[in-house]
């Protein structure tokens, strides 16, 4: 009997550039469109793994950064890895700590070779090279893990053009510094706004080959019709039987757009961010339970979602609890906010299976704009 | 068909002087001893609803004080009551407010009438009094409410003989306040550590006839030994057939010791409070996760607990999430405490029903002794 292969990607339908795939890891399937919710130091915040299965997440992400600083990739290795960890037994992601080194470390410094930088924790020196990004992730043990990328400002062509050299240089080199077999290597796409750089960068990593894409440095600073124009380029550039994964965004919005051209995965924190600070998504707007106009609002946060928080509680309630400062709050408005992302991404799977996208993205619009967030 | 009564305590067996019983209540049946998690802000503090039902509570207490503070007893009342609001079908004690009142209100005066005091939360004036905590329980719903007492230092004698005085003519006015006839009604034993003031606080009040007893003023200061010789008092001289609630403890010894003295109702903050600072409790007493010992501890919190946490974390990941400060670390060893809690209780619970008591307590104290904590 041939050996399975740990990674595969299945292209299962197309309806326009909107796509629907398969996603095969050693540690179960993935339907994509996908939303990944984030669990940056081990955990998705305010949620535990039993909630993430029962609002149907089949993939989570993790940061490589945050883990090698704390608790340390090796002791994650020594506990039986990532997996084990936290206690998710199905499909994880890891970035490869480049976005968190270029935003979040302290007095960085970036060289051909690779970055030195502090910690943002306890201002401790430390360098990533691509090597080194490459034996941390494998240390984890995640599914998927991706390429050290350099990030540069979206709008600034010079460092853009430095950067993507250094990115495509990581590139080779996080290819070559693999021993492990069992996950797949995402390459990421950088380039900024810039049409050509992102030409050339897609073509550069095309031909080197990855299990996957990634598209960094969008959701930065730039407009969504740059982000758009970007998607729409790479959408004739990346492989079709590869999937593209979209760094860092986004919205129910976002997810709709960025569905529509091409893309297969998302990540965000916002879902996660706004339950900490008393925000709910819902497919109407947002809503700042903070807001006096709830303190008698009988009502769930959106009247037709089935999640527990929306058949169970009412806005009065939600708001109560933010206001109180109560760790319920944060999960309630976290588990809400979540399942949303997860469902908007399922209905656009269907959507695509049952080749009525454009009917549900206008659909999404209508009822977008007659919201009251 | 006669009504049936909205309020039953029925002593279903004896072992020495431990009990076994069961509550009725308008909102569902409690078996005792019972502890009950504390939801102070209407909130079981990192647990939800379908938390505590999973870990098998069948009661939790609620703060008349801080609710009326924050969002409001008619707040409430208007969104249908503390059930609706807080999501908890199943029955709820309400304390009066007497002991956060003297414990947490700033500028407190006490008078015959009442209390006057200012909010903790923005310092703005109130006034409670019998009447006032009545009124503002009968909107909040719970299914046993609690008379309004004046908490004294345990030890200051004179002053416990003027508390007394007042707790007792409060405890008139408070049942003579009642308008609705679907809550149980507890009077609080007053008297500090003073054999002949609990004695005259347990005779006056069982002879104005409560439907249950609470005993308030222990656990604030004096020693296990004093707490215990009040509770071999009152156990000679509060009626039988009536629950027995010990206000404010307590740990898993003091619940097997004040069973052992006939005590059947229990709540406390510790299993919440531990929990949302990084500790846990065992059977062999207490671990602080941030102890660099765990840094690498594969084992659960306690080798055979079959809480989600023991059954899926390390004391590692525990560590990790508590250093992390992640919600994830609050929420799962809360829920680990409150299991083990529960547990305890409903063991020694079958201990008297299997007239094994002093077994299980020999036990219990054995299995304590060997312990890492």
């Amino acid at each position: 009997m041939a050996e399975k292969p740990t990674f595969e990607f299945h292209l299962v339908a197309t309806d326009g550039r909107a796509r629907a795939g398969l996603l095969r890891t050693p540690h179960g399937e993935v339907l994509t469109p996908v939303f990944m919710p984030v669990g940056t130091q081990g955990t998705v915040k305010a949620l535990s793994p039993r909630d993430l299965e029962r609002l149907g997440a089949t993939i989570v992400l993790s940061n490589t950064y945050h883990l090698y600083l704390r608790p340390g990739d090796e002791r994650i290795a020594r506990l039986g890895g990532l997996h084990r960890f936290m206690a998710w037994p199905h499909p994880i992601l890891t970035d490869s700590g480049g976005y968190q080194v270029f935003s979040l470390a302290q007095r960085r410094v970036v060289d051909d070779d690779g970055v030195t930088f502090r910690s943002h924790i306890d201002g401790s020196p430390h360098r990533f090279t691509p090597e080194k990004v490459i034996a941390i992730q494998e240390n984890l043990g995640a599914d998927i893990i991706t390429c050290l990328d350099e990030c540069a400002p979206p709008l600034d062509y010079d460092y853009n053009v430095q950067a993507l050299e250094r990115t495509h240089a990581w590139a080779v080199r996080c290819k070559l510094a693999r021993t492990r077999t069992d996950q797949a290597l995402f390459g990421i796409v950088q380039g900024g706004v810039f049409p050509d750089l992102r030409e050339r960068s897609a073509r550069f990593l095309t031909d080197l080959g990855f299990d996957g894409y990634a598209i960094g440095g969008l959701s930065v600073g730039e407009t969504k019709g740059e982000m758009h124009a970007v998607l729409d380029l790479l959408d004739g550039l990346l492989p079709a039987d590869r999937p593209r994964y979209l760094m860092g965004v986004g919205t129910p919005e976002d997810l709709v757009e960025c569905v529509a051209r091409g893309v297969d995965m998302f990540d965000c924190v916002l879902p996660t961010r706004m339950g900490r600070n008393g925000g709910a998504l819902t497919r109407t707007g947002r809503l700042n339970l903070r807001n006096a106009r709830f303190a008698d609002d009988p009502a769930p946060l959106e009247e037709d979602c089935t999640c527990y928080t929306c058949t169970h509680f009412s806005r009065a309630y939600l708001r109560h609890l933010v206001l109180a400062k109560e760790i319920l709050g944060h999960h309630l408005l976290t588990l809400h906010n979540v399942h949303l992302m997860l469902t908007i991404a399922r209905e656009l799977r269907e959507a695509v299976l049952q080749d009525r996208f454009e009917e549900y993205r206008a659909a999404f619009w209508e009822r977008r704009k007659g919201g009251e967030g």
